[in-house]
């Protein structure tokens, strides 16, 4: 899941020389359907290459085994009798047929692997291959994850009346495995002034802090003001978007501090169309608004457009090559129930009509979506 | 990553009384535009619940804070001269407005999540704010692997001539990873009857056990009967598939062997294919061959169809919500790299007529996808 900084040059040959691409016979020139030739022996793979073929000669020979030199034509053992000490064959053969040449697949030297690819399971087959056993990646970001709030309790409290459990900080963390980072929970602050100064000055010590609560218009909303205190310049503080309009980005010469909404809601929502791409982008993937969401097909209705971009979270499911979605409809931006049952994000734009079951919709995948995006 | 294994109930109501959905004033009677009102105090998220509301009297009120008693709306501060003392309003308030109510949401001991539900960012803050701290989810399966082959070295050895170096273990471990398991490595067994009997004795241990290797028809494969000799019932010992067609299922009492071929192409075709949906099966998703395959557009020629499924690699991109697919045409299944720079293998059908760009094809992505599936 980490990301190559430099590019990579194959290390060796692939194939390393000329090997049999069937499990068959090694024939020094061309044969005739019911031909018989001597088999000379058997050559496996991790034989030595470099053995001679001598004529009216065959070898039994494995798959990914060194044909010998001056070998015609490797034919399959299904075109044959099997036969150990002589072998008739039952199909004529052609030139170079069954053989892979040596370097045809990369040549030592030649470009493997560039600098900004994902390392997938593929891309760690490709590692193995060519002995890399250090590579330079992009270091991943470290990320630390603040919630905020009097009435907030961590999640093995039992609430006194008026408090309630932090679920931000399960729900950011969870979502961080997903990226492959740890990130480090600071733990909850009161609204103070002095509470909040304290965590965010640890904050800060991290590429990326997440605020959670204390951005919007309320009395005990000190965030924005204590992160001016430590030096960071606010690039954003609202974003058009429902839920999740009260967004503080922030900016000090470490990294960045993403104030998030108070409401699991706007949590979520937030952290789907902001965060993971800021935090994508420190990993080294190309990531942004609203890049890689996908064309679904409505199973339920949608309502019309607001006078902002609103979202939804959905259930999604995949139905003879379409994605199918059906939006939760939510009671508000305290509907934690809806937006944590969705595996995706709907987008209904500004001013768009209300749309029927059928037709299509504008979806972010959840999971390890999203795909790369290019400019159309 | 993990999965439900029982249904869970709400432990607490959401929210937990009415509280308030907005910054503004809790009023308690209707108000009028240009209505003034003394301020009684302020209440903030925090706060106990139960205060009482005297009348011809406002409270400042936070978001999330517990409205009072007899408390008829709450007026957004954005529709007031935010005044401390005395308050006057800009606009009309109506009954009940921007009051969450006491479990509106999801009351104690009502269904939250159920059985075989994935455990996303979003369920996590679900069993945060429910205070769940112990569940019981389905385990995950132990899974080993075992190369096989008298030519294969580990990837930090540098191989002779005649050998080369083991990239399954590597592949196989970081899919693993993908799914949220560890692997384990059971090294390489040489092409003896012994050899292959000792680990693979040791590999039936787990849960399932992916050989790769020796399983076409090659004198030195004796993967098959080394299982039968310990009690494996072969289930499957080829599929119709291009790469990949020799494959072996085989079931003992405590377990699954699966035989996957020797080449690089063919051991990832098959794991995507078959051994993903096996291992998902065992963690609780739902999942099966193919399942979770999505339409994409052609960027790049395919070619026609032969006489069993075939499968490619391919890049894939979202373009105005498409997925746009360029596969790559491999030189063989022994091309690891075309196989291992894909986000998403292609089906080319059996008897699929060529196809031009800008045709529909089916993929499988290979990250964090698929999606569950459903009948249509």
């Amino acid at each position: 899941g980490r990301v190559l900084a430099r590019d990579l040059e194959a290390t060796v040959d692939v194939p390393a020389y000329d090997v049999s691409a069937m499990d068959g016979y090694a024939v020094g020139a061309r044969v005739e359907k019911g031909q018989r030739l001597t088999v000379g022996g058997m050559i496996a793979a991790g034989d030595r290459p470099g053995l001679d073929l001598p004529a009216a000669t065959a070898y039994r020979i494995m798959t990914g085994a060194p044909v010998p030199t001056s070998t015609s034509a490797i034919v399959p053992i299904e075109q044959t009798n099997g036969g150990l000490e002589k072998v008739e064959f039952s199909s004529s053969s052609s030139e170079g047929q069954h053989i892979r040449r040596g370097g045809e697949i990369v040549r030592a030297g030649e470009p493997l692997l560039s600098a900004g690819h994902l390392l997938t399971p593929g891309a760690q087959s490709l590692l193995a291959t060519h002995g890399f056993s250090e590579i330079a990646v992009h270091r991943q970001p470290s990320v630390a994850t603040l919630s905020t709030g009097n009435e907030v309790v961590p999640p093995d409290h039992k609430p006194e009346p008026g408090q309630l459990r932090d679920s931000h900080t399960a729900f950011l963390t969870s979502a961080g495995r997903g990226l492959g980072l740890s990130f480090e929970p600071l733990g909850i602050a009161r609204d103070t002034p002095e509470d909040l100064l304290a965590f965010l000055e640890r904050g800060i010590q991290h590429d990326v802090l997440l605020v959670s609560g204390g951005v919007s218009m309320g009395a005990f909303d000190f965030v924005e003001p204590a992160l001016e205190k430590l030096g960071c310049r606010t690039l954003i503080d609202a974003v058009a978007v429902q839920p999740g309009k009260p967004l503080v980005v922030a900016r000090h010469s470490q990294g960045w501090v993403i104030g998030l909404p108070g409401n699991p809601a706007s949590v979520m929502v937030s952290f789907w169309l902001f965060v993971r791409p800021l935090l994508r982008a420190l990993q080294g993937l190309p990531d942004g608004f609203w890049q890689g969401a996908l064309r679904g097909i409505l199973g339920v209705g949608l309502p019309a457009g607001k006078d902002r971009d609103r979202f939804l979270a959905a259930e999604v499911e995949t139905r003879e090559g379409h994605i199918l979605v059906r939006p939760f409809l939510p009671r508000g931006s305290h509907d934690i129930v809806a937006f944590a049952h969705g595996r995706a994000l709907v987008r209904i734009r500004p001013g768009a009509r209300e749309a029927v079951p059928g037709e299509p919709c504008e979806i972010l995948p959840l999971s390890d979506w999203p795909l790369p995006d290019t400019e159309p």
